[in-house]
């Protein structure tokens, strides 16, 4: 069995006087702190990050990190667009699963905004096939059609997005990583300039920079040492096509939904067991596909159940979704988003959620996807 | 045990009329050909390439594997700068060894000449630390210190370098898959032009097109159905720093001596016992500092031992190294060279190299290198 016994998370947000490395180094030093580790007892490193390359001309951030912590391990960089953090760590656990007795760091970090807008969005936009980045397709563009073919196939209105941001913008007011920390109304989503109908501001998540990190091991004794441990029941890595025009349902991640299930076969849990997940809302839309594609609610059903705001903190539901305030308002710094989604559940899973905490939380559930659905890796923890 | 059971190359070279994805789609294919296996029967892929990002805006390779495949399974991207294809390796090794039964194809590809020599050279460069980067430092100037410091220390010149490419340059003849196939004398090296002193044109790799592939399974049934099989003894990856100010000692790559070490441990054979070798040769200096490294030669003796020739194919050595012509003439796709590097031994233990067989070769060794050291693997095989 592999463990995770700590997660450190620098601010999420606008980090003007702050580059990548410094993220970084900031949510190792962290980490390895709360676990009073030195990084000699480190075996092995696992760094998810997209778009270093692409915007700072850097693609020597595992010969960096070999730098901060002064140790000579294994270091990889896995990148797999806005799941580069999730496979990072679903690459760190098959490492562990090969190799007994050993203490690997986790960690995800992305710098956005030194950069101008448009070269910000051309980077991003590199996680789409290069026939809809030829067309001028955004990732909100692409998003936007998945959107629209929901909204009508099932019936439903620009509103049954805005209840999405509703919650996580709340959910961002009671953690003060988060990006943004205020509450928002129906009317403020419905009446956010639209960025690609019917995808408007408010239902989108921000260019933020960040660093997360985690430790996990499968080294029992160290495990029992730590404050805080939780199990990691299962954590699988799905790839599809990227282009909207390859796939037979737009309206289903499939990646999510193969990963998932082999996920809950893996874990032997049932969806009901899940008290918290952090599912990855890049765009409301995007929650609403989630919780249908992992199963806990019917395809379809989505919308309707999401304006009963029972995954809401605090509405006395089973089943608390993005307590971190998810993508939307804790921030999508690429790279660390994955990381950050295990770490909100090991929070939560430990007791340590403060404002957010989920009452007796004993299994929990990240989701992370990389573009329009070309990754999804999904994480099941127990406490 | 893990069994490689093909291995695929396209030829390397300026491959014009050919995109990245048409260069994966032929070394994918080929490998799966020559097994006689659909892809149904993969159940992961691993890729290794350095610069699609940088050169293409180009962050959903993954995506695209799974479109030309026509499969839903894990497929990683690694990023290790030059050693990018080692490192998918070494990832798709660790899955094995926690995966039984399991097939998976390893891939290794860049698209180079498209582009203006001062983007692929900007994109090379990302490979170096930030400060290198500033200073105005290319790859080439890098190696050109280093080998200006072995030279001065050693009591070298420029001639002991020049034995490298001569010996490198003649195995290219002998491949038909080759960029260069033309023989070169000493006078030929010396004459050519300083790129970065006491670097030359001719103590240089090239800027190539190229994608490789390997199929490698720990089905041991599947394995013995192959006509052709090899057996991974070790994979060992081991990170570094990347500035050389940070480095003890420039003439020695810590990573290289590290990884090889705890690869012949793991392999339980000894130095003696390698018929066959690809080394990293990116510069002449590098095939030099490679040996020593790796405990072949003494550490300051390379200079000596290179002019004997006697790791060149036909002259009766216990050790030829390079027979691909290395990096040197066979040619560099950054992510496609370290699975050409272990594909060449495959050939080499299955009796399927031709031209440049070496008689009874059992044992082999691949070293590839990121960078100006900040990464190394270190791969034994057996026949």
């Amino acid at each position: 069995m592999n463990y995770i016994t700590g997660y450190y998370t620098t601010r999420f947000g606008e980090l003007w006087d702050k580059s990548l490395f410094d993220l970084v180094e900031e949510a190792l030093r962290g980490v390895l702190k709360q676990n009073n580790l030195e990084s000699s007892q480190i075996d092995a490193v696992f760094f998810g990050n997209m778009l270093a390359g692409v915007l700072e001309n850097n693609l020597h951030s595992t010969s960096k990190i070999a730098e901060i912590l002064k140790i000579n391990v294994p270091i990889f960089r896995s990148e797999a667009a806005c799941a580069s953090g999730g496979v990072a760590f679903n690459l760190a656990k098959t490492y562990l699963d090969s190799n007994p007795n050993k203490n690997v760091l986790v960690i995800g970090a992305e710098k956005m905004t030194d950069y101008s807008p448009e070269e910000t969005i051309t980077g991003l936009s590199a996680a789409a096939s290069g026939e809809e980045q030829e067309t001028g397709l955004t990732f909100s563009g692409l998003y936007a059609m998945i959107a629209n073919f929901y909204l009508e196939k099932y019936h439903y209105t620009e509103k049954n997005l805005a209840y999405v941001s509703i919650k996580n913008h709340y959910h961002g007011t009671l953690n003060e990583k988060a990006h943004f920390r205020r509450k928002i109304t129906l009317n403020d989503v419905l009446k956010s300039p639209y960025i690609a109908y019917p995808l408007k501001v408010l239902d989108s998540s921000p260019i933020s920079d960040g660093a997360s990190a985690v430790i996990m091991t499968n080294n029992l004794s160290l495990a029992k040492k730590q404050k805080y441990s939780v199990s990691v029941l299962a954590s699988e890595m799905m790839s599809d096509t990227i282009s909207l025009k390859e796939r037979k349902q737009i309206d289903t991640i499939l990646a999510t939904k193969l990963s998932g299930n082999k996920a809950f076969k893996t874990a032997k849990i049932s969806r009901k067991n899940i008290n918290v997940a952090e599912v990855h809302d890049c765009f409301s839309i995007a929650e609403i596909l989630a919780m249908e594609d992992l199963g806990f609610w019917e395809k379809g059903k989505g919308g309707k159940k999401i304006k009963e705001l029972s995954t809401m903190y605090g509405n006395g539901g089973n089943l608390i979704v993005n307590t971190s305030g998810g993508l939307k308002a804790a921030g999508h710094p690429v790279g660390a988003t994955g990381i950050k989604q295990i770490g909100e559940i090991f929070l939560q899973l430990t007791n340590q959620a403060e404002k957010r905490q989920v009452k007796n939380a004993k299994y929990g559930l990240a989701h992370n996807v990389g573009g329009s659905g070309g990754t999804a890796v999904v994480t099941i923890l127990a406490s």
